[in-house]
């Protein structure tokens, strides 16, 4: 997709700058997928328990959800139900925002208006309802905001959704894990232009395998089902979300490993009178000012690698971190510490 | 995707009704994935290496491939470039074809025009180019075509395409390491408007693995890129495609037991008068007549699974049955004797 640049990292270090889970999936998982066999990769897959099991997890029905290729397949199956066959049709994106989401408009032939956040990330919700055309078919709102951490009030979102009720409302929920509340409950019961997109790359440590989710109301996702390919999800993948969902010791273990690393996080930008913005996802935006970039470098040098948001609306002079495991934020921060000082 | 019915089948028995490989991917390629660890399936996919190496395989450069997530995506792809921002953009398919052409159509919102062949599967270009109209983006065209086995003439798809230049063709080439010779070298010498599809489903056993490609001309590769995801293959995938291709024996010799089972296949039908179409696939169209039905019941009966085509254009009374290992065929077609002398 145009637009959408692979951030690079070498080889071996330690990556921050994905918020992927540095330990990989949980062994559990490993093992189950160590133990499917020559006919699993050469058969078509069949995902229905997968589907079934990851319904019960969200505590919808089979017929609110569809498995999708990762969450960019759920984004671009989305955009193209809005999307297609309108010339010129718009859609509104929040920056800054994930680039898929632009991305996805554009593979599509269509115009993209940007919203933005108040100060410190804040989203009136009259600021995106402004932007809204008799073209406007789509809008897209991350909740838990990537990079900021910030959440977006669900009465926000409501009001987006009703006030642009030609307009698909597609909430990337990609951090929700991480999250207290979800949307998905008010996306079945009250709205009929509201999709949640889920992905199991984050928390559930399977980003390798590419399982994401559409969740919404039956006739919207009925209509779903007839863009997303059949096959979307391999076999691999499938057994791999099943295990994952079986295993939510791993998860929980994980979640509260982000909580304690954030509190890190935010302690040593309090003692370095550095701004860290509070975040529910498994990152955090740190404000580090004009040496953003030279910290950026210096924990590269030392094989950490995190990312420079600078060049992002509202985040000069920021960096995202991500805040998995306790013993990774450590040594980040320490690096950090040295890299700092090193720029004075 | 609308109209794609997942074919049944029962469990445990014998699948020759997918023209996927019974005996699995080859313990080379699972042996690899074995070796993959839990870091694998938690960072984001590189494929890269798959890339170069596939760019080889099909001795291309690395610039005129796309690595898909399985054929229907390649398909997927092509579709929205050919029919995004298009009010009643059309295609042109020539039935009997693969559910998912006219699918894609139908997710972009696009109209379909059906094309048919002549007698015994010839395809006779000025049927296809006379459907076109101002409004037409795509033709899809399949070789060796699938159920018949049949070969488009190279001649024959090249006339199309010169003769629709606002057209994308897209040349389904799923079966083409059954064949002689594929359509990839005039596509990049000699057309702007020429797609070839690939899948590493059927004669490398990855159909649960999800592995496809696009090759085509560089500026239209270069737009398609702006339109395939990022990270379109998992881990697994990408792992499993490089090590497929490292074990061409186990490639080689499944060609080869498809091609004698091909042949007893027709050897069956000559004894009993039964019409078997001359296929370069891994599969073989046989008319049994009135009996069709009952034969894929009694052979479903015994725990072996074929697809009945009659429902097809051109197809009355026959079934596909998968030509793949010699001892599966065999067993089949005793199958079928039984079962079709039950029904006398």
């Amino acid at each position: 997709m145009s637009g959408y640049q692979k951030p690079e990292a070498g080889p071996g270090g330690l990556r921050l700058h994905l918020n992927e889970n540095t330990r990989g999936c949980s062994p559990y998982v490993l093992d189950r997928l160590r133990q499917l066999d020559a006919t699993a990769a050469s058969i078509y897959p069949d995902y229905t328990r997968a589907i079934e099991r990851t319904a019960e997890w969200f505590q919808v029905a089979t017929d609110e959800i569809l498995l999708t290729n990762g969450m960019d397949e759920a984004l671009f199956c989305a955009t193209i139900l809005a999307l297609r066959g309108i010339p010129d049709g718009e859609a509104i994106v929040v920056e800054p925002a994930f680039d898929v989401y632009e991305a996805c408009v554009r593979a599509l032939a269509g115009q993209t208006r940007h919203a933005a956040f108040r100060r410190d990330f804040v989203l009136n919700g009259a600021d995106v309802l402004g932007l809204v055309t008799d073209r406007t078919r789509m809008v897209f709102l991350n909740d838990p905001h990537n990079p900021s951490g910030a959440r977006i009030p669900q009465d926000t979102i409501g009001a987006i959704a009703a006030g642009a009720p030609d307009a698909l409302v597609f909430v990337d929920e990609a951090y929700a894990e991480f999250a207290s509340g979800s949307f998905i409950e008010r996306a079945l019961g009250e709205f009929r232009n509201v999709l949640v997109g889920r992905t199991f790359a984050k928390a559930y440590g399977l980003a390798g395998l590419r399982v994401g989710a559409l969740v919404g109301p039956r006739p919207l996702i009925a209509r779903l089902r007839d863009i997303v390919p059949p096959f979307s999800l391999n076999s691999f993948a499938a057994e791999a979300l099943v295990a994952a969902l079986d295993d939510r010791g791993y998860i929980d273990e994980y979640i509260a490993e982000s909580e304690e690393s954030r509190r890190l996080i935010y302690e040593y930008c309090r003692r370095k009178g550095m701004q860290a913005f509070a975040s529910e996802a498994n990152f955090v935006l740190v404000r580090i000012g004009p040496r953003a970039s030279v910290a950026v470098a210096g924990l590269a040098a030392r094989g950490i690698f995190i990312r420079n948001r600078s060049d992002q609306p509202g985040c000069e002079g920021c960096v995202r971190i991500t805040a998995g495991h306790v013993e990774d934020t450590r040594r980040a921060l320490a690096a950090l510490e040295e890299a700092l000082c090193d720029a004075r």
